[in-house]
């Protein structure tokens, strides 16, 4: 239940106050050089505190592997990788730790296991995704041994949609926005709501090319459909499209299929997707996320004991989770695709022959 | 990969134009009453060919019990039923054979596998869902014992939004409309795409009622991820929202946030998952499906042997994949939730207690 | 819980006097070519009333194909099998329906599910095992195109212990023993415990040869630890050995290292696996089976009432079950060897540039 | 693949010479008291280094939980343990790094994986063990709460069987020995073979009591097969027997079949298990260790390079590999125990109502 995937299995653990978070990433190839200074890279980029578009907390998030390299390269054993918190301030917390902060999951957890670890929403927070783009960077570094590359950005704050989709643009954007002309405008909503102690929602547009024709497993393990799992188990996320998502959904049907051609579709409304499995066009995922739920003005909740209350949360919290979520977007494609990679081997017989006959 | 969930599970055969089709849902509890007149009511609410709105193919969708039911109760072991295919045609088929519908699985089919059952789709066939159906209702019937019950309809055609959320009227509108006051509207457009030899979208919402609080298994299987993989797989679909959905990205923390109080929320922002996990209120899930890519106009298209051609497709297909798909989303959201409900026993230690020492 | 294998899964269905038993098989590779006379073949050597050793029950164990196949190739499709009953005598089974017979499931069935299938032990029957050896001869002949080839037979009986393993002699004999020598003798003790309306136990040795090394997915799907799982879950084993297995165990480190030299090992004690993975060696597996509990002698039991009481058995049953429990061992033994050939695929990053780039 | 279990799932990571090894588990129950000291004690009993009969490797065995406890309690999050290696000394595997040891996964992971962690057998090495323990620790706290307790303990050694079964005895035993009469033999044996630089096998028993009725999952998730690839999954493991075992394949059904009575059964040739689900008797399980493979004796291999050669094992070693390994099978048995108490759960529609109705 804390494990993604089938073959490339990625299994996390850790509490944002406790003492570390981290994962086993099972399944990976061996042989695959083990790039240390990227994956860092990859945690930077995810990393809070940054810029005031953050949270407060500032985490280096420093991370270590612990088994499955030998000398550089991956052994096709468990590769374990452990990140220790450091900037914890549990004491934030003493004054929720008995009640339900609304939009969270205080509520459910508690009631769901009988109690709860309430530093800094415990297993709950999007601190776990540190260990899902430590992950998600092997999975990348997989894959562009097969030159299938992910890109993402942020596409849309607070209702202020970009036109442009710069994805290189977006990885220079400290807000990681997509659309360089709109940047501004975005900013400017979240730091408006930021001075309000509110919150604001976002959508992230992630990208993969290079993705050879034949991925994904029909009928339950279908790619579109394990995007939409991966993409919508990420906090905060409310919505995911595929391609022209619902859009298409006013689309006549003779507008909407995508024409074949000797070199390619003539459109990619299908967002690369066909019946589930990859048609070799580009991969596109929009991913919706609500505004963040920890904002610093006064809600209306209950506590533990069921009593009636007003409070106001203190604490550090991004005022618009979209932002780094699409760090996080792109992880989740990578271990989506590497995944489907793996699974797709042995589905012509003609693959076990050249595995082991040649 | 052709299995859906973890405790209860679907695993789901056959091709269109196929000797039969059907599934083995295992993980039943003992016990459960098997009612197959509701079942087969169940069935005869997603066949074919009951309007013009729906394909002309007629099939009765007559399903048997194999295995798994003693005296009228389930046994605990896999229950195995099979849907026999009456009213194939093949021979419609034959002009396609060879070369690849845009908007649909042919081409990725043909590329995973290296060959295709061509004949009306094959194993892609939205006809696959009526095993689908088939176990949806006997997880209702599991479900009902707990007070759990699912409704669904379509919301919006072709772009025009229903406003009204008539359940009740859905069950008795040859399109599932679930806004009678626009359903009219709806119709036509459906028939005007129809009459064009084209297609239209749709959207389906799909609600739960009577959850209780505690559904969903973080942090890799959460309630909503699942639910979203699920909707995501049937064919056709491509968006699924959760709650407020795309809405809530343009609202801030202060409005999408839902108050708590003694009597519960006091507002359903959130769909009824906090954290992936069901908060007790309403679930809310609306699906959004493309226009059928099964159109009669003139396409351009490849051939197996990579030559470039128009085309025409002949046969009997949906003009709007979207009304049937609304019995299915019922059926899906009734598998992810008795599967959640399975899954969510024994994660306190005191249900230990409750089912040994009891 | 009812499916075998992570890549290559067999899911089955159905009682012993229930309207059908079947499965599906899932992840069998395109392209294969599903010669349905062999799989015939394969439920006709399994079938039961061939002779006088055996239960008087005759089934012809006809078996279909459902789906997953397409003019005579595999599609990638699930491919799903069924078999009607015909013989069946519900009514033998009256007199039993509201007792244990000792030695068998009914006990545990009963308190576990709350209720059983008593006509012929319904789901716990050795009925089943026909789908696992219609499966079986699928992954044959997917093992058959890399050359690997699985035998087996019968080396004691009530503990006269054949010296010599002639695997085509087992092919010929109605008792499937491997040794010609004291197969007369073996066939006594069968018929006198018959007469005495009791049974008698087994060996089944069961080998493959041709198998490439690395198959076996360590640390927890290790290629002896699988095998041990899928021939102890076969009706009635009790024990497994790997190679030299018990008697490994009574020699020194020194005599029980196979030495190895640039033609291979010196010796096979590890029966061809090396820490969970096949070394190039012949696989080597023996099950051991309990005399069969259905016995025609007076026992003491318990009714579902909680009283004691003595009953007789009526009915047909195998006088030892290890005989055609040699036919399910080799299917056994297929199957885990499929699954493993498709697991083994990617576990070395060249693997995919294979797949991918050739 | 390295992970073990469906409900309480073990995924472990780590190698003998790595920085560290540990392990997630996942599912265990919220609320369950965590008692570090007694997973300390029981690493303690599996730890090397404690008397001649033992490797010299000295590892204290310190383990750390990064997750999922909070105030003392389970929290229903993934519990992560971690034990970082300190008495390495890779040097000693120097002169082993280019050849195969005879018996050893030296061979089989170098073929399978293309490369390996040569250092003290990398993730093939029994040090991973470490980890299993301290999971299967938790698993017996949460047992306990059910009553169930397990026991286990060295039954033979170089063929020298005991007779006595005193698992008291064997807690204070250094050889783990469970008669204390033929203990001094046993050792006798194992100091000769370490004299002559040889090693000896042996056999553990390993029993549950206090189990309900009812655990296990038929048909491919059987209480017997999954303890048999549990058993036969641990490092030199050979063969496995479920009560009786072999020596049942020699009894006549009369004899081997065991009679119910109002207050149980008569006898236990069953070893507690009856078609796969547990019968309420104690469960008995036999495993059977091959002499450990790593002797200073002069061997006969390869090398990487495919040459022959002659070579003599440096290092430290246990003689006798089945002593630890006793530790090791109780810690297996507990969480194939624990895994079944979760997964039977709902396996009754009274359970649902236990639970969401009380």
């Amino acid at each position: 239940m804390n494990t993604f995937g089938k073959k490339l299995t990625l299994s996390t653990f850790g509490e944002s106050h406790g003492k570390a978070l981290g994962c086993i990433l099972d399944g990976v190839p061996a042989g695959l050089t083990i790039d240390e200074t990227f994956i860092q890279a990859e945690l930077d980029r995810r990393k809070p505190g940054k810029s005031k578009l953050e949270t407060g907390r500032k985490e280096e998030d420093i991370f270590e592997i612990l088994s499955g390299t030998f000398e550089g390269l991956s052994t096709g054993a468990p590769i374990a990788m452990i990140i220790y918190n450091a900037n914890q301030k549990s004491k934030d917390y003493d004054n929720i730790k008995n009640l339900f902060r609304p939009g969270h999951a205080d509520f459910t957890y508690f009631h769901k296991y009988g109690l709860r670890d309430y530093r800094g929403g415990g297993r709950s927070s999007a601190r776990e995704t540190a260990a899902r783009v430590a992950a998600g960077a092997i999975a990348k570094l997989m894959l562009q041994t097969l030159g299938i590359s992910i890109q993402s950005g942020v596409c849309e704050i607070d209702g202020i949609q970009g036109k442009i989709h710069d994805f290189e643009y977006a990885k220079t954007s400290k807000m990681y926005a997509l659309d360089p002309e709109c940047e501004a405008q975005q900013e400017a909503a979240i730091l408006a709501a930021k001075e309000k102690h509110d919150s604001v929602g976002g959508v992230v547009l992630t990208t993969a090319t290079g993705v050879p024709v034949g991925l994904g497993e029909p009928l339950y393990y279908k790619l579109d459909a394990v995007l939409a799992s991966a993409m919508m188990g990420i906090n905060a996320a409310k919505a995911v499209e595929i391609g022209e998502g619902i859009a298409s959904t006013r689309l006549k049907g003779s507008q909407n299929n995508d024409a074949i051609h000797k070199e390619g579709f003539s459109s990619n409304h299908a967002g690369g997707i066909l019946g589930g499995i990859s048609n070799g066009d580009t991969i596109v995922v929009k991913t919706h996320f609500k505004p963040t739920p920890s904002i610093f003005q006064e809600q209306h909740t209950l506590n533990t004991e069921g009593e009636e209350l007003e409070f106001s949360l203190k604490g550090r919290h991004d005022p618009c989770v979209a932002l780094r979520g699409s760090v996080v977007c792109e992880a989740m494609m990578a271990l989506t695709l590497a995944d489907m990679t793996l699974l797709n081997m042995g589905k012509k017989i003609a693959h076990l022959k050249n595995i082991y006959k040649g």
